[in-house]
């Protein structure tokens, strides 16, 4: 038995869209209904015919639902659930898709009755591309699905889910809200703020030219461009719902940073030394776990 | 007719060990010599058969060669010289593949007898492995080489560097070797230090446990451990040679940095915004310029 048979996604980015496929693949039965507030998108993911139904409101979208996902920049949630709650059938389950959850889980609960029905999801995949063109079905294979619900969730609601995001090919972990935020600040959130900066560092050199810093960047910062090219509304919405952690770890990566700067300036090389070799055991580990590919340069196309 | 006809490559690494594959692709009837100072590894070069000769001693490696690259850790080149200075033909030229290169230049140049034959260069190509298995003769296909000459070289010697390189795949570019590590200093070496910082920082916060580190890397983090698994030494010699301009385009990145972490703890969205929208024009131009692939997610792998 399905889950869910009736599943409406607000968003049809690279995320919502990517689910959309997803469902039609793994789960064909599934009467599929989108909503995007942008016209333009929207009306992009009907002609790629990627739902049942496109609706014309937010409201309509989820009147016959038994499902429904948010797939917004994690600050348009809590608007958005305020926009659907009366149209909410009293028995539908609300989840999203956002990179934060404390203040997610927050935003719905205060805008939708019934506590029990609420179950923050959070698929950890993604790319650097954006719009509803950019999605593919494959996106949440063997990657993980962190669910979020809070004290008063259903645990049939939250088996429900797991067994939705199961059945897209991911792994479900449980987590509280305020932990996963914690564990993303790490994993998901520093990393990008950190690619954002350097990449805007290295236009800003004015002893070296950006047509030397692009051609040059196989050296190494190509990588960070690749991250730094992510949704800017996704990513300043997570950094200012996520301020906390994302302060507090940014912190302890500059005074890493600092360390490593002083070792530079007093040429203590054992010290450098000791510190790039443990962190090659990390990238083992992440292969090991099967996060990342073994091939060398990520298995890229060498053109 | 072939640039050189006897080249003596000393290391054979993941570098060192390309270089002969790719020689041995592209010029194959270039007599080859290969000398490492570790046993081990000179032993497995030596079974992989890359070479027509591993020499017993560095000295005993160049008597007979027409083009001499040192395919060392950068700190090791200048003892290097030192030891084959004695045994290096009048005519034979001299380069290298390091990545700084101001201060190997100099280093050459003191060792070594005739300042018309020293070459520098730096194939900008690379991966996150090590050793003689590592390489691959594709590895500088359509990747910059660059070559950083002092005044006193001769003109025909550069020329012959350039086309050895063009032959083994490369596009050849001349630069005044400071010039060289200020670029290479934000195209490499600072996105190298960023990342082996921020996956050190990752080990050690005390509220996410290591195994959730690797298990939610697929969120940004697992990027930058491809890059901190490289080699420990060749990585420790790079800061340290190339420190004033290592540490200056820190500084700009860390004033970046706080000026974002202000952004994010005052709220500033639209500055976030912005800056974020930015950077994505970067990840274009790297694409445009052959620099990285345009698949999304470098077109990893996602088993």
């Amino acid at each position: 038995m399905l889950p869910f048979e009736r599943v409406t996604i607000l968003g049809t980015g690279l995320i919502g869209s990517s689910l959309a496929r997803a469902i039609r693949n793994r789960m064909p039965t599934v009467r599929l209904t989108g909503y995007d507030r942008d016209a333009a998108v929207a009306a992009r993911a009907d002609e790629l015919g990627l739902f049942d139904d496109m609706a014309d409101s937010a409201g309509a979208s989820v009147c016959d639902a038994d499902l429904v996902v948010f797939a917004v920049p994690v600050r348009a949630i809590g608007a958005a659930a305020e926009e659907i709650a009366a149209d909410l059938p009293r028995d539908a389950v609300v989840s999203d898709v956002g990179s934060v959850k404390a203040s997610v889980l927050k935003a719905m609960a205060a805008a939708i009755e019934g506590p029990d029905r609420i179950v923050p999801a959070h698929p950890v995949a993604g790319t650097e591309r954006s719009g509803p063109d950019a999605g593919f079905a494959e996106l949440f294979e063997n990657r993980w699905c962190i669910l979020t619900p809070g004290a008063e969730a259903d645990a049939r609601n939250v088996e429900r889910v797991s067994e939705f995001w199961r059945r897209l090919g991911s792994e479900v972990e449980l987590m509280e809200a305020g932990h996963h935020d914690m564990v993303l600040a790490i994993t998901s959130h520093l990393p990008h703020l950190i690619a954002y900066t350097i990449v805007g560092t290295a236009s800003d050199i004015e002893d070296v030219t950006s047509s030397e810093v692009i051609k040059y960047s196989a050296g190494g910062f190509r990588d960070f461009t690749r991250i730094a090219a992510s949704d800017p509304t996704m990513w300043r919405d997570v950094f200012l719902e996520n301020k906390e952690a994302v302060l507090s770890t940014l912190q302890r990566f500059t005074e890493d940073l600092t360390q490593l700067q002083r070792a530079i300036r007093w040429d203590d090389g054992d010290f450098l030394f000791d510190r790039f070799r443990e962190t090659r055991d990390t990238r083992r580990r992440v292969i090991d776990a099967g996060q990342d590919t073994a091939a060398p340069d990520f298995g890229r196309d060498r053109r």
